[in-house]
């Protein structure tokens, strides 16, 4: 079912499974593979046969980062035109790690990143844009950037310290280290750590929870709520949302079926969908402007 | 001393203690409930011999939720009107546990919620703006909206990053599943674990340290001071207010005791008093307007 | 090389040491203090031959908090005018605690506590601003505040949460209780707990790793970027910054040295300069004004 180059995407039993495809090359991250990634998070919000999305690698690795074949001039976009995402911005390349990032902050369905192996530079930062990490024996995080001349992207700034304490954001990014599987479990970047052909059923295993037992637009309207909310200066902002969404979700069929069924002690069959049944009392998908 | 039906309040030795109070029903929360939490906390605070507020439930639960006798329309408003709070505020029926949440965010003396059984629901979410939890071995919390066809509420979409990682906090919400004690312990939401018949001492012990060493205006601005920087942009806005507030106490007579009973080596009596001295240059216990 | 009383400042391969001396007082914290910490900073940031700051303390204690020689008009300014920051802004006296935080915030290089002995009051909060603290065995903290009648300074409502969660925070803060190292080291507030001795090396260890491996442009950017970025409320902020960021720094010297290094698998030689080359399209050391 996929049209992709440098990914595949694969639906079944109602989990989205996006692998990172380019083994040969670590599943370095191009131009390309943002492209696509991009486009496979635009297909599982629109495919209600889409409960939630694992990403994955092919391979060895998980993503080793930006492909670094052009050499010196790899980040240097005025050299490398073909390396730079298209169109700018108030005169700014927008960094294409951030639009990966940005783009599965928006996602409607939950996104449960499985860390097969190194996950560096952008493959470690836009994993932080997804709800649950979990991580092979094997994984390897390196937040590299200062051991390359550059800094920190993917929005990785803003997502890190919502992941790890800001002094563990720090002393990872400011030493620009290889961090193994038990310290990424210790300081809470990843949920679990498994052996290596446990990692994908594990993860399989948390998409089944979500998509057996809950409501769509429920999860597609929680995670929202969850991540806005997370960067909010007063619960108040958060009071004004869950108001609106109580009333909105309260009312529905959803709520008949999923208080029904907890009553009768069945399990729910939701009949609201995603793709129609959202309420439009906030820009679910919305963001700011890039200024 | 209570004149409440579905909960308790009683005040002894500077600690007043609100019980949940329909072990019958697992003490579901009602709109009654809301009205009462909050007159609770209004009495709590203007209550100088209040120093510490404990919240538990009586018998096996702490509070099981939204109380779903009214069956499968218990969240539609319109056809629920007697659950549904009131006044509108712009067309919107709020929310009936965020309005306890702000209420306990708003709270002048420190709150301590001992989750003595089951919290789910509301029950759970009402308790993330308590300040500390700890958990009877038999506490369960369960985020359960999105298997009921609603989404998180009582402002939880706030508060829970707060209290514990943001990914955490997506796992559970997305997923509705139920946690145990040792993993409330283990991702943070709960400071320690206890024995049934151990929970409510241990918060006792903790409300004594409190009550017991500190002077009461200065836990009151401090309790406000860290939940509402919590939220804040930059340390600026947190240098503004406690450059205020050092001028405002370093010169009141708690500050002269405190320091003299220090170097005395002897037990403080503090004069200032909750109800009245309070510095004026913050309003401590406003909120934004519900838009 | 230190022209200061209260402190010493030296620096050796890379590496700058702050030592808090007044072993006498237990560095007792003074206005003087305060001013030559500011200039330290000052000098460590100007200075491209200082890569990383560790900040310790002379003998037992690492700092016992504000001089209570004074007695118990010591926080009063009107009465102890020599001890208050001067000049006045809006009419308030500014805290000096917070003065060294946000001096500590805005740092271009990296700052390391290292927390010897006791950390009480200013000694506590001071620390919250450093972006990694280990501790000795026999380091204790105390946000000893509200037991002194005033509350908790040094902008420390904003950072502490960033430190431990906010459960933790209020908890240590409304008590006012002492916590020893296993402690700190359980709730995060230290990276990791040393015998005495081993303290210091520990620390020059972490700024090893920085100094060898980074360039300093990109780790200046990066402590700025996370520390900014933890207060934002959107992704979208951050992806704006390091938008910029990589633009700029993609087509550095430093980039094209750190990825050719890289592929050739010999050390980097970075030639920018933190006192030269901080890119001009985000006032890395600004700061919102004192209203």
């Amino acid at each position: 079912m996929s049209q992709f180059e440098t990914i595949t995407l694969d639906v079944k039993d109602g989990i989205a499974t996006i692998t990172l495809n380019r083994p040969d090359r670590m599943n370095a991250f191009t131009l390309q593979m943002m492209e696509e990634l991009i486009a496979a998070f635009d297909q599982t919000d629109a495919d209600d046969a889409v409960r939630v999305v694992i990403v994955t690698g092919a391979g060895k690795a998980f993503c080793a980062g930006a492909d670094l074949s052009g050499g010196a001039d790899t980040f240097d976009y005025e050299e490398q035109k073909g390396n730079a995402p298209d169109p700018l911005a108030n005169g700014v390349n927008r960094d294409g790690g951030g639009m990966v990032s940005l783009r599965i902050f928006r996602s409607l369905k939950p996104v449960i990143g499985a860390i097969n192996g190194a996950a560096v530079g952008v493959g470690a930062t836009m994993s932080l844009a997804m709800d649950i990490r979990l991580a092979s024996e094997k994984a390897r995080y390196g937040f590299v950037f200062a051991r390359r001349g550059i800094v920190p992207e993917a929005a990785s700034s803003w997502f890190i310290s919502r992941a790890v304490g800001l002094s563990t954001a720090l002393r990872w990014c400011m030493t620009g280290k290889l961090i193994n599987a038990d310290e990424l479990e210790k300081r809470g970047l990843v949920e679990s750590v498994h052996a290596p052909e446990e990692l994908y059923p594990a993860a399989v295993a948390i998409a089944r929870e979500i998509a057996d037992n809950t409501a769509p637009v429920s999860v597609a309207m929680t995670r929202q709520m969850l991540w806005r909310m997370a960067g909010a200066s007063h619960p108040m902002e958060a009071h004004q949302l869950d108001s609106r969404a109580i009333q909105a979700r309260g009312a529905s069929a959803d709520a008949k079926e999923g208080v029904a069924s907890f009553l009768e002690k069945r399990p729910a069959e939701y009949p609201d969908k995603v793709s129609t049944d959202m309420p439009e009392f906030f820009d679910w998908q919305g963001e700011p402007e890039f200024k």
